[in-house]
């Protein structure tokens, strides 16, 4: 159903995205013709979420050959192109991951990698699926239901990759097999990911939710109302420690005090070898203006700063169970030098 | 400085509240002179916050008797008035404790009935300036520090009270010692208070401060930026769990987790005999629409359900400090059993 990021060769060569910035009240595809307009694209979050800016990343090298051969640039120009499109979210791993994935074809031409582009994007599918059925079948296998309450934050699903999702794939999953009563989805301020995203797929995909405010997690959880906890990751240090978007850590602690499962569902490519420990991970902090106004308006009084860090680490002692497409792993059940080992080996 | 409810004779009889729905970019005062628009300016939450409503519901009885006088109202039509501002919000409970302090004095008119109002408003008044010395005293006394890097949720500061403010009136407290260093105010969705209303009583006293979404607490406290949090109580059973604004019990697994106190601040009104733990309070669903629109703009796509707990509940065993102008307890020392034979006596 949906896709966030595609390749089109009519009217001609171009990357189609969803404009999830006009979500969820307008469905509106663009046609990203050039290395201009993807980079703002980005940059504007127009595509977001870990595996698809991988996709973005991959296909805007091709992108880039093809406006390089209307143009008539030479290997100067392309290569600055392909580094502006690397860095058009400097944070953003999986972006120059998908960069990097395809940029060693550039001398074979733009047919080499547009179909290693292909490649990428049908790997993270593929990846999404798997790693959705394994986190589904763990989850059947350790705490056996009738119906699983579900609460999620942020959005993983299709907008988030190539396509299906990673922790709401585990839940898009659970729910074709007949396994979902009800999801609880966390706004996810600042920029609501949950109310405008999550919702709407949700909603397209025909499955009960609520959105709640992110300060109701806790207690949601707390109370008894949920089976489980599922979110993604755009980050996991070799010790099983986890980073993703704000607001996550206070799911896993709940969980860990109600003893409620906690997942974490991301594809292998995730695991990052550089990173030891959470203590490792950086937390990017974004403009104050995410904070201070919303649809325009100012929330706060003229002057005032915000604090507006966009992740947040959840430590591996809190985490049941970290779900790739390739193994599932359990922080709290295994050895930490075991987790480690076997994280490194993906 | 800010007074968030008064009563003024002149132009004419009336209670004088700001108008809170406002904030922060008004400052707008309202002269409240009849029944009907307390009880419309208590639903609006032009007045809110626990001992705010204990004010407004005491003041609404010489409210109702003036406005009785001046249009002949016989006991019976009295009655029914005052039983509206009692009930002008079911699950105000300070607001029906106001009412309750004066009504038994109507049969001894109108000016009987001010005095004992006044005397409800400064006795709230004496309690914050009296809770919020203890507070510091305490803090200094169990956690030295040359100056404090503080976390709150919410607003319960003079906005919330009739004068000087619970929590943020420890803060108040601390600051006027020269001992804070900065506060992270979380913004309190879905209503905003944090954004809205601590932060311009916090910018109004000079206090340092940023303002971060809700979800960005437990990570700053998990990353050694504060030195204590401390919010406000709706209630107190008498084993020590706290009824406080949706998202506090967040705050408190996170100081757990992370080894930093963790305070709560209210006048010793707020101890619920009738309430033996926290599993006995009720949480009131407020409306869906404060989750799905903001500013009037929908934030969720048509027809998707919110959830909306206005309260949670902090169990009593991640509580360092209940702060009360009688006494302090410490839920984590005292035994159990102490707490609640102690509560029980305030």
């Amino acid at each position: 159903m949906i896709r966030a990021i595609t390749w089109v060769t009519e009217p001609r060569h171009a990357i189609r995205l969803i404009d999830q910035t006009k979500l969820p009240h307008t469905e509106e595809f663009i046609d990203v013709v050039s290395t201009e307009q993807l980079v703002d694209a980005i940059a504007r979050l127009v595509v977001r979420g870990a595996p698809a800016l991988g996709a973005a990343g991959a296909y805007g090298v091709a992108l880039v050959l093809a406006e390089g051969a209307a143009k008539g640039w030479d290997d100067a120009a392309i290569a600055a192109a392909v580094a502006a499109v690397r860095e058009a979210r400097p944070t953003a791993v999986n972006l120059a991951w998908g960069v990097d994935q395809v940029a060693p074809l550039i001398p074979q031409g733009f047919a080499a990698v547009l179909a290693a582009a292909h490649a990428v994007a049908a790997a993270d599918e593929a990846a999404n699926r798997e790693l959705a059925r394994r986190g589904a079948d763990w989850l059947i296998a350790n705490y056996p239901r009738e119906k699983y309450r579900v609460l999620t934050h942020c959005n993983t699903g299709a907008l988030a990759t190539t396509a299906w999702g990673t922790a709401l794939g585990v839940i898009r999953e659970l729910h074709e097999r007949g396994l979902v009563e009800e999801v609880y989805a966390d706004e996810t301020r600042p920029l609501l990911q949950g109310s405008r995203l999550t919702s709407w797929e949700l909603k397209k995909l025909g499955i009960a939710h609520r959105v709640q405010v992110d300060g109701a997690a806790s207690s949601t959880i707390l109370r008894g109302l949920v089976d489980f906890a599922i979110i993604g990751a755009d980050r996991i240090a070799l010790n099983g420690d986890t980073a993703n978007k704000i607001g996550s850590v206070a799911v896993a602690l709940a969980c860990h005090r109600a003893g409620v499962p906690f997942l974490v569902a991301a594809p292998a490519s995730t695991v990052d070898l550089q990173t030891a420990s959470g203590a490792d991970i950086e937390i990017e902090l974004r403009s104050d203006d995410e904070v201070n106004f919303l649809g325009g308006q100012r929330l706060t009084p003229e002057g005032v700063a915000g604090y507006n860090p966009a992740f947040d680490v959840t430590p591996a002692d809190l985490i049941d169970a970290i779900v790739t497409e390739k193994a599932v792993f359990e922080p709290k059940r295994e050895e930490s030098a075991t987790v480690m080992a076997r994280l490194a080996t993906l």
